[in-house]
């Protein structure tokens, strides 16, 4: 399999184009950034971990019924995934107020939602990823109503899921973020990644964070918070 | 009917009890605001153009089953309202790019909407009243999935109504903001105002703004814009 040309840099990966129009590499990047690229930083490891974690998590919804992108790891930092059109909408899955949510509803973090919460935000970094509802994405176009209502389908589903397989591990799923894309037959399939550069996890008996909210608030540890997550989803 | 207590001072308007327990009286003031709150000022006469407009749409739209908390108008700026429980949503239409979606989207304000947007922002003064979608509505408890989807119901249907009657009179009808209640039985009715306040209006050939647009956008003119709505509307 040659790497031919980049097609994509994004802020913790980078994706190519291979000799299958059909298949793309993903390889993933040591780059930590938050605020919408206002911090800039290193997790060292980062990168191997995430596409480890996400190839594992992404293998196991394949076998429960959700379709995604991945074909093949290739190396610790390397994927093979099926090519898709990117549907421009970071899907956010909350069982627990944090982050940003937490903020703008004046909720304390970690208390618990009486509903899952879904929100949809627009990808467009000049706009600063703008939060939209279902019918802004119709006026955008960003996707079909049908195709929407596939989305937020998967993503309880795939929630479920997750929060149950996780739960195994004493891990928390408090939130997390997807984005999915348009297969070459027009299919809504998962994509991008689920990795604690995307997730929050909380450890479930002591609430301690194991994802990128300790490098996004300052409070260190982050290289091992990664490793640890790593070590209890792999099962090493 | 004598004015008893005062139940509540808004930015607009105040609401008092009277002697039937079921009714109150609406009192319109001719401050102004923008920016919730940050700014602040005075459009001479709005108060009694606000409730001599607002009656007579909700007058109209009663005839069009669009039920509304409007009983009887006592005065130029006092009217008799039926009491409801005000469900905590600004919801808010929109048929035409403008204000904070031109600016949240990065479209041209004036970009006709290829569909009406409906959004719905928590109303919290405090948390600057964030916008919210179904699944937060529903994690505040806000309002239950029905009275959500009769909120919907009406909005659009208002919002068909109020375009093809405005534009009689020559008023493009940009977007604006609606608010309903339970009324004693648990029914959902429109309360609140429609008006240049709560309206975005644009003349239809010059698309020179008749609305509060003026005011918070330091644009001048306001006192004649909301006496030249009144006039186009009430057909004096």
């Amino acid at each position: 399999m040659k790497c031919l040309n980049q097609l994509y840099e994004g802020k913790a990966k980078k994706v190519f184009c291979t000799d299958d129009p059909e298949v793309y590499l993903v390889r993933y990047k040591d780059d930590a950034t938050a605020g919408n690229g206002a911090k800039k930083g290193t997790i060292r490891g980062k990168g191997a971990i995430n596409n480890l974690v996400t190839n594992h998590l992404m293998k196991m919804l394949e076998t429960k019924g959700i379709p995604t992108h991945f074909i093949e790891q290739l190396s610790d930092r390397e994927t093979l995934v099926k090519k898709v059109e990117i549907i421009p909408l970071e899907v956010i899955v909350r069982n627990v107020a944090a982050g940003s949510l937490a903020k703008r509803l004046g909720m304390e973090e970690g208390t618990k939602l009486s509903h899952t919460v879904l929100e949809y935000c627009y990808k467009d970094d000049a706009l600063g990823d703008p939060m939209v509802n279902e019918y802004h994405i119709a006026a955008l176009g960003a996707a079909t109503p049908d195709e929407l209502q596939q989305i937020a389908d998967y993503s309880f589903k795939i929630n479920e899921i997750l929060t149950e397989y996780l739960k195994e591990v004493n891990i928390e799923l408090i939130d997390f973020k997807l984005e999915f894309g348009r297969d070459s037959n027009g299919k809504v399939i998962l994509a991008d990644e689920i990795s604690p550069d995307t997730c929050r996890f909380w450890d479930t008996r002591t609430h301690a964070h194991l994802d990128k909210d300790l490098f996004r608030r300052d409070l260190g540890g982050e290289e091992e918070a990664y490793q640890e997550v790593k070590k209890r989803i792999l099962g090493e």
